[in-house]
């Protein structure tokens, strides 16, 4: 893995921020774009588009094998056992919310539980209140540690009777900490609990397995995988898409509408209504190609690397407080500072010195208030930063303490 | 409005298929896109891409207010006197989807009636028919007539004081025919009763000015109007917007998530959740642009134009049957050919000589129904589409003709 090579893969890598070489720590909210993602896109395009499924004219084909095939990328991604596993969509949002009226809204009622982590994004929060809003399900959660990390067996020993569905993260967009969603997985299929695994950062950064993890729902987002902005997907373990009845209606999921009745084609169709994102989601096959081209082991070192070289460097800084050291943690640093500096403020000058991070609650409110803190900045490292960009990070975090210590 | 140079614009339309050139009729499932829009989805991934709204950083803004824009460019182009009232999200289906869930799932109870017509759109069906079966509400239905027309009065002869909902098509995606909602939306707001449009067809083909037409809702898909899949726009009048609970849950829609509570953002983001499509988007905009630059009143000619011309054409030969042949239809031709040859045979001759046609039942089953028929072809026609096209149609069929006839 050469990451000069890399880097010059990202055409936006080698732009300048202000004058200086961007430095770019936003990964957490938003990766950036191999080439062939971007020619991908144009491809499609300018010679092989047309709307998929229901045409039989050439462009309609190369379209849809095209489309198609990415269901196949996306299942080897992930070690699922059957593409048809695979259901395409814009997102992690769009995954969880599809969960959330598909496969909860009809099976749990008045009283049933769902148990999540503190750690979760508002992705995998939200949802589950419109269900305790809306049919008196109730949410039940499990903190984290000072440090940020999370046994496996604390999430276990709050399973009551009454818990329905464990909706946890792989990895935290905040603290960075992996969560073992594996021994969770196996716990809960002994008490026959689904459990959805939130994979928006985890997917990214670690080799992922559903099969060997054995979760019931594992969502992924395109744009924090290196692939364009609206693509997704879910796996859906085979059992748990037969409880589920269809979230969107429109045209690809139906067999047969009548006016006073209406039939659903079988899944994965039934769950992807309408004409989906075509090229975007192409694009995203060859993102997805394009790391597994590199090897998400030699990905997850890499950033290892990187996690261990910023967790010195930062912790070196007695004027910063880092949110999160769980140990074997992703490189994912949030961090205060000290006296009366704001989050927004240390951002802007950060900025300042082409470095992007960001700064605010990172959609999580319930970490936020867990940590007693309003926002933090966040550095949130890919696969193409190296250990200078580290360094160029904590010199303007030194100027920002200067200027605002 | 130069046809010549219009076409210039689509590197796709200068490409050939089977050794023929392209004769792209399939505008109607979805249309090709200048090479404006592919020059703004490259320079977005190659220079200027980061997460929005959150961000502080340089990227971030640059994307977020090239984003937020489109908003602007949406209510411009569909009349919607705030920008505001646009809701932004991946097309027509997602958007009837939050009609549904979010404005008719909580105000519509059993019994309660939604008015369709016959001519609808499987997304303008199926979310309907969800609330059929999960809350008893009744779907009424209005017929067209023979020829494919529907007068306003017939809608408006079909409420009834249970009626709740009127949901109509402004264009209808087969037949071509267009509604007069005006007329329609003048009647239901004298009743209090809200009025969607599907304008997924009907936007592409005329100018729309949702204050003059005096609907609540009005949906927009992007691919079908020159710009990117997965991008899309619902106009929403403000005191209906006030009447909806939340769709989606997750990122950018809340004020406050904790354990015990949640809060939204005001309108629109409140019916905005997660990362949005942000290229998608910055594409869509600039398809809008690129249109409104032309003209809506022009590219509305010079269809009425092609639209006069394949009707005579189309009419003169005795072999086809045509469905919708209504006064001011749309260049939208849907036809049946003597004798067994099926719908899908004859697109896969013309294939051969590189027209573009679909065949199937175009996501309408009742329409298909209502006119005796499992499947049509149809030929669509768009801005870019000429007179000689039309001739390459005729001679194609004719040609299916001989072989299938």
């Amino acid at each position: 893995m050469n990451i000069q090579d890399i880097r010059a893969d990202f055409p936006i890598l080698s732009r300048e921020v202000n004058g200086q070489p961007l430095t770019y720590l936003d990964n957490g909210a938003s990766a950036q774009k191999p080439q062939v993602v971007i020619d991908a896109i144009t491809t499609a395009y300018s010679h092989e588009y047309a709307n998929v499924h229901r045409g039989l004219h050439t462009l309609s084909t190369i379209a849809t094998e095209k489309y198609e095939a990415v269901r196949g990328t996306i299942a080897r991604f992930l070690g699922a056992p059957d593409e048809n596993e695979i259901i395409l969509n814009s997102g992690t949002t769009e995954a969880i919310n599809m969960v959330a009226y598909g496969w909860a809204m009809p099976n749990l009622g008045a009283g049933d539980e769902i148990l999540l982590t503190v750690m979760e994004h508002h992705a995998n929060i939200v949802p589950w209140h419109f269900l305790r809003e809306r049919q008196g399900v109730r949410i039940n959660w499990v903190d984290c540690e000072a440090d940020g990390s999370l046994e496996a067996q604390k999430i276990i020993d709050a399973i009551t009777p009454k818990t329905k569905l464990i909706a946890i993260t792989h990895l935290s967009n905040v603290l960075g900490t992996v969560v073992d969603v594996k021994t969770v997985c196996t716990e809960a299929r002994k008490r026959g609990i689904p459990v959805l695994v939130d994979g928006s950062q985890g997917a990214v950064h670690m080799p992922v397995n559903v099969a060997d993890i054995g979760c019931d729902f594992y969502a992924i987002t395109g744009h924090k995988l290196y692939g364009p902005s609206g693509s997704g997907a879910i796996y859906v373990r085979r059992e748990r898409m037969a409880e589920m009845r269809p979230f969107m209606g429109g045209g690809d999921m139906i067999r047969e509408v009548s006016k006073d009745s209406v039939s659903y084609a079988d899944p994965p169709m039934k769950f992807e209504a309408g004409t989906p994102g075509i090229v975007q989601t192409i694009g995203f096959g060859a993102a997805l190609d394009y790391m597994m081209g590199i090897g998400m082991e030699a990905i997850a070192a890499h950033e290892a690397d990187l996690a261990r070289y910023a967790a010195a460097s930062l912790s070196g800084r007695n004027f910063l407080t880092l949110q999160g050291t769980a140990k074997g943690k992703a490189a994912i640093f949030s961090f205060t500072m000290a006296g009366a500096a704001h989050a927004h403020d240390i951002s802007t000058i950060l900025d300042k010195k082409g470095v992007a991070v960001r700064a605010g609650h990172h959609c999580a409110g319930p970490l936020m208030e867990h940590f007693g803190v309003s926002a933090t900045c966040r550095a949130s490292f890919a696969m193409y930063n190296t250990r200078d960009e580290v360094d160029r990070l904590v010199q303007a975090l030194e100027l920002a303490h200067d200027l605002l210590g």
